[in-house]
């Protein structure tokens, strides 16, 4: 059993054989933190969570690069309009790189949150010039690129294979897009380098073409080359940015390399829709992250977006994430019953059925990740596992602690390690809510005794110093609830 | 009334007066981040967050950098031997930038969880070399700097005012100091403003002078230009940095613009040492922040910091920062308590006696803080406040709800916004745990209850139902215990 990966490069499944034996460098783009992240980013990188996550599993020596988009992405996506960062940080009156440091650490916040783990190193485009320029001036030297009106453009025609991601041929491109007329471009395919800056324009550097900042797609040529070298593993990215952008960094870094391979392996998560419509400001109908985070937890937004392929489409809807929920709590009531029964187990190892049921069901779960890390199959083994469990814990019999930790060790590896969608305490990061529903629950039931004694001193006595503590208790016709106050 | 701040500059106390009506441009050294940060940095950044924090609460609009060392800061503080972040990267087989991330990360929790509040623009070292560049380049241009096999250095020599912030002058410098002979160096006391880099150096950039790296010094010169102007406020950081490293920026900085100033206000925060020894690895006395906040409140790390003057030192023993703690929590008992009496008070306006003890310390607090922010005296004041608000809640009368309203706004204002050493919400920011330990008590004192009565079924019940919510009851002679198990 070895590892798939579907390469959109080549269209198929293929073999994964890293550059360096034990090693995998993977780069996937990050955001241009202008914004609150929205859902749609959840999926992209719960779903390389997942690649990196399972990749380390294997043994692999994981070193994951995720930039972080600061200047040069302008608001078309193409070469025209204003850059988003200057556009947003102007309407909120701050500086650009003041924007940038908050909507930055939100999206760092809502990934940790999200049980996402740091990149290994988090690169941003304003920081890495130098490197930027430096690679203009190799497609300079190499005649890929030339200069016009203190810009550069990358030449589509001296680099006959831009389109190969994509599969989208140079006239095709044309005729499809709306491409803006652009007297500085020599081919109406060409892409920015460099562009020059007016004179307002406050995100500026010096470069051998005058004062300007780099193309959106540069930086990432620039800062893979710069963490991972000039080939390296796997590329990630969204779909929705195949064509421009990694489009563009192929043709950079490859034409820079004279043709030395960029990325061994592309892959590409499919995009999210939301009530079945693509995700739009202007629509109204975006959903952050945070709005997500308040009313649901992380793990169960974890499942959602993993109860689908990394490289499929989504609909996001209450519903769904509703119905996800659910079968999250299911799995988790199992886990859950199973580590309070370990505590009171008797001692003893794990019996040779337990060893096999177990054994079955990791060689089942890196069948389905091995698989192009097929997530929502692998979603399928723990629930199996869950399955298993909730016979062996209720048929009766008594096990051994050794049996009840190897089922749960599978729980903790599987769904701890790889998915993170099973919590590794026993409380599931949330016993003391639990447990003072619980104390409260029991104090309302000992006040309803205390009423059916007659024994009002004891009834009254609950309600006050539940009041005192900030419990208030509501008589209603379905019996008591209680508010904190 | 008007703020004063003592200038290191001019070793006096000085009206402030801003470049610009209204605002205020600080630049504060940050950390070089190649390791946990240690209570001295929870020092000198708590000092500066309550400088913020009170220009804030002045109306001024602040503008708060402060680096990001990631390259340049030599391990001898000098300009010999390996980079830090290099040297410690290799120990812990990472990528420099690997590094920088995970330590950059833990520095900004840390802060986070010390009430510090993130500035505004947190620039890096490595993400500004073609700044620094530009500004080594003015320096050789105007005759302040040379170059020498492919490094850099400022020549002390071509500005009589270098030593003027620290007071040494370039000829006790030799004498004081054991420079080490650098053969590259016209004059012992001249430093790099950038170094060749070995082959084998992994942090290095093109340069107009060969492959390299910025100088630790010229750094803030550049990033406080750029962010800030050549003319700024107020430049902060910790004493013990005052030289080579202040010195060296205002150097840079005013030689490269003719001698305008380039801050005008310096203020430099006081040394923290340990049980009475200067914290040092090679001694194994040093504190992490991490390790003081798994004992303490954060608030009751801020009382202890800001009951000494920022620029005085301190120091740090188990002992003080307990006695802090007990002073905390005599001031949070009355804030409690009075947020308490709030919610059950009767309608009405904020007498005019309560408004006038207010006015006063508020006036009291402002005339601390506008003493170069002599926070102890202002804690002095809080205390002040929360005596008086224990008389009036002990006075027997009933007051309305606007004076004890009136009241905690100055605990919120003034101990919350400026000292961020008085929570916003009523619990302490600690209401659950405080909840649950009350119910618990409530459950515990119930089952006495029952036992006296000899009512056992109910004294057990209670029992084993804890023991269910994880709660297990230790009777003792003393009475009863309880743990979570």
């Amino acid at each position: 059993m070895s590892l798939k990966i579907y390469n959109v490069l080549t269209r198929t499944k293929e073999e994964f054989k890293p550059v360096e034996e034990g090693r995998v460098g993977i780069y996937v783009c990050g955001p241009t933190v202008y914004d609150h992240p929205h859902i749609g980013h959840a999926k992209n990188y719960v779903g390389f969570d997942v690649v990196v996550r399972y990749l380390r599993y294997l043994g692999y020596k994981v070193l994951y690069v995720q930039n972080i988009t600061d200047v040069g992405h302008l608001v078309d996506d193409r070469d025209e309009g204003e850059d988003k960062i200057q556009k947003r940080a102007r309407r909120e009156r701050v500086l650009p790189m003041q924007l940038v440091e908050t909507y930055m650490r939100i999206f760092f916040e809502n990934m940790d949150a999200l049980n996402v783990l740091r990149p290994d190193i988090s690169p941003r485009a304003a920081g890495h010039v130098p490197e930027q320029i430096e690679m203009v001036q190799e497609l300079i030297e190499k005649g890929h690129a030339y200069q016009s009106n203190g810009s550069v453009y990358f030449d589509v025609s001296s680099w006959p294979e831009y389109g190969k991601l994509s599969g989208r041929k140079v006239a095709e491109q044309e005729e499809g897009a709306r491409l803006e007329i652009n007297e500085e471009k020599r081919h109406p395919s060409d892409f920015a380098l460099w562009k020059n800056a007016d004179p307002e324009h406050i995100l500026q550097w010096k470069s051998p073409w005058g004062m300007g900042f780099p193309g959106w797609h540069v930086e990432c040529s620039a800062m893979a080359r710069k963490y991972l070298g000039k080939t390296f593993d796997i590329h990630g990215g969204g779909i929705d940015n195949m064509f421009p952008h990694n489009e563009c960094e192929i043709a950079q870094s490859e034409a820079a390399h004279d043709g030395e391979t960029f990325a061994n392996y592309w892959m590409l998560g499919g995009s999210l829709t939301l009530d079945g419509v693509k995700m739009s400001k202007s629509l109204g109908n975006t959903l952050t992250i945070s709005d997500a985070l308040s009313g649901h937890r992380p793990e169960a937004i974890r499942m959602f977006i993993l109860s689908s392929k990394y490289r499929n489409p989504i609909d996001f809807s209450d519903d769904a994430l509703d119905s996800a929920e659910t079968g999250w709590n299911r799995l988790w009531n199992t886990v859950s019953e199973l580590r309070k029964r370990i505590q009171s187990a008797p001692d003893g190892e794990a019996t040779s059925e337990v060893e096999s049921i177990v054994q079955q069901i990791i060689e089942d779960f890196e069948q389905a990740m091995n698989d192009d890390f097929n997530a929502p199959a692998a979603i399928a083994v723990l629930r199996d596992l869950a399955t298993q469990t909730n016979k062996i814990l209720n048929d009766g019999k008594s096990h051994s602690r050794g049996s009840l930790q190897a089922l749960d060790n599978a729980f903790r590896s599987l769904g701890g390690d790889v998915l993170a969608i099973i919590p590794s305490d026993s409380d599931g990061g949330n016993g003391s809510a639990a447990r003072e529903e619980g104390l409260i629950q029991l104090l309302i039931e000992m006040r309803a005794n205390a009423r059916e004694n007659k024994d009002w001193a004891a009834s009254d006595r609950i309600r006050d110093e539940l009041k005192e503590l900030g419990v208030q208790l509501l008589d209603g016709a379905n019996g008591t609830t209680w508010q904190i106050s």
